[in-house]
């Protein structure tokens, strides 16, 4: 029980856990090149399996050889299904048992997907860690939704495994991992249900789903503290939504060992950074964000990244880039938030390592 | 007459001319950090003493120590007057032989640049090449209005140059040069006599103003043939404003060292990018633009830019990233149009050197 420190092997590198994904939903972190998320130091990253299906589209992907080499990145991608974005869509959006029928959000084409043409999706990107295709019930639920909902997540995790298994040969990423999701919203039977009923199909890693949707921090943490001694010990898991730098440091706690967050992402863009304040994380304040364009930082010649020469700046120059609209704002304000949450988690296993 | 290579000195650096000055109207070259530009092997870049003097404005500067500190950019810096965009102000705006009143386009406030004033602005801003300020006639003008404009021009320069000099000494910068500007529009006589005025005030460099503003190629052409013996051989001399790559071509035979132009930047933001076609830049043939959205690119594994990491991209993963909107797709195609610009240069002053 708690905090673990692990490899996890992949075609693309062996990754140290706990450890922290920046979101290239389509296929680019935000601002920044592979070449950057290279040299910041990580070692994965996450796409988006509904997004690269429709933009570039399976035949690009295809003909590139896969996400690694379109986008020339030579570290580890885990994929997620796209299901949250399935689900999320407005409008027209059909479920059944056998998968899920919607509008394209780009030509609103009508597509169908399956936890089948989902694999099949995942192998041609190439992923190293694979997402089953998970039913994510909107909230509130009744009960019967909810049933239902785990008993599909359930049926669709074992039809995606099946898939997984039979076209791993001939697949441009053998080694691919799958993982299942468990789900069950704030319902502790249910959601102990599901992962037991996804480690008797048995996966490579299980992920938790549908939390940081809403529910407090302490509810998450709680659905986390039951999970534990259920999950096996020997396979990682991940925790799927955003997540604070403070909550990150609780859900480690909790045995969890990978994360993604739009957060340092889409706060850059607003021109909201996280810096450290103090090293011991056990404090709920060893970090804090600041709003750059608050006129305090009008004339700090306090350097951003003194290690990274991309992101060599003071806190007054980049001040003036939000404040004249200069698109090298977000760019600078993303390197520093990615590169906070890859320091982040770096601090947390070098504690788990000293303790 | 004709084509030169020679160096310019400056405190941040020796230029060999012809050279090309990516824009940094307000600090930045667009979507570059001062690193990239480093990287792209810029020597100068080219900023805006109006644009700066709005924003950040001077106390940020001053407490910096000017805008080198500012940016964390080694290289050189040539700062435009801001005349030009001070007299592209819509709304209240009032010429006198004093200076120009204008309203800022920030906020409305009432401000009033002299001669003078534009000199202590760019001294504060550290320029290594200060442009006097000078009057843009509005096109088309009568006779007068451009007699009166030319006579200001000269007056102002005188100014500029005496307040140049009484403001050296103490000076962040005491290297910098100060160019003076030709005015004349497309009249012969009017150029020539604004030439010969600023050359007995006496220049550190000449630019040629007023052109690239809707004339024709062939008239900027015909007034450079015009003015190449006029002005003097061992004194540098600028083309201000836009120019194609096969135009600089042109300009560099007619006896220019120096180019500022918004086309690789802006262009790079509607996708539309520079590339060789072959090595002869005598035709005017050497490049071509593509437009990175066609369909044609979508399966193109053609690299664009192979000797810089951060470029390192294929014109199919580029088309995706304008496709989708991501940011980092504009960045890129800044990459490789800069890099174009400058690349271009460089194979102009081969082909000075071994003729």
């Amino acid at each position: 029980m708690g905090a673990r420190q692990t490899l996890l092997e992949t075609a693309h590198g062996t990754l140290e856990t706990p450890f922290f994904m920046p979101i290239a939903t389509r296929g680019a972190v935000k601002t920044l090149s592979s070449f950057d998320v290279e040299e910041l130091g990580s070692p994965i990253i996450l796409a988006n399996a509904y997004h690269l299906w429709l933009r570039p589209g399976l035949e690009v992907l295809k003909s590139f050889g896969g996400l690694h080499q379109f986008m020339n990145w030579p570290g580890a991608i885990l994929t997620d299904s796209g299901g949250f974005q399935v689900f999320s869509l407005e409008g027209l959006r059909k479920l059944s048992d056998e998968g899920v029928m919607f509008q394209s959000h780009i030509d609103g084409a009508k597509m169908f997907l399956t936890p089948e043409a989902c694999m099949d999706i995942q192998r041609v990107i190439g992923s190293d860690i694979c997402m089953v295709l998970d039913v994510c019930s909107k909230l509130p639920a009744t009960q019967e939704e909810l049933l239902e909902a785990s008993r599909r997540t359930t049926d669709w995790a074992r039809r995606s495994k099946k898939r997984f298994d039979e076209t791993r040969e001939g697949s441009i990423n053998p080694q691919a991992k799958l993982f299942g999701i468990v789900q069950g919203g704030t319902n502790i039977k249910l959601r102990e249900q599901s992962a037991r009923e996804l480690m008797e199909i048995g996966f490579d890693g299980y992920a938790i789903g549908g939390l940081s949707v809403g529910e407090s921090h302490q509810d998450a943490c709680q659905m986390l503290d039951h999970l534990d001694p259920i999950l096996p010990k020997d396979k990682p898991r991940y925790f799927m939504g955003g997540a604070q730098p403070h909550e990150i440091v609780e859900y480690v706690k909790r045995g969890i060992d990978m994360f993604d967050c739009v957060l340092p992402t889409r706060n850059a863009r607003h021109g909201q950074l996280y810096r450290f304040v103090h090293d011991d994380l056990s404090k709920p304040d060893f970090y804090e964000t600041i709003h750059i364009t608050n006129e305090k930082w009008k004339f700090s010649k306090t350097p951003l990244l003194t290690k990274e020469r991309m992101g060599e700046v003071s806190l007054g120059y980049l001040r003036h880039l939000f404040t004249v609209d200069e698109m090298l704002g977000y760019r600078l304000a993303t390197i520093i938030n990615v590169k906070f949450y890859l320091e982040l988690m770096r601090k947390i296993r070098l504690t788990i390592h000293d303790s």
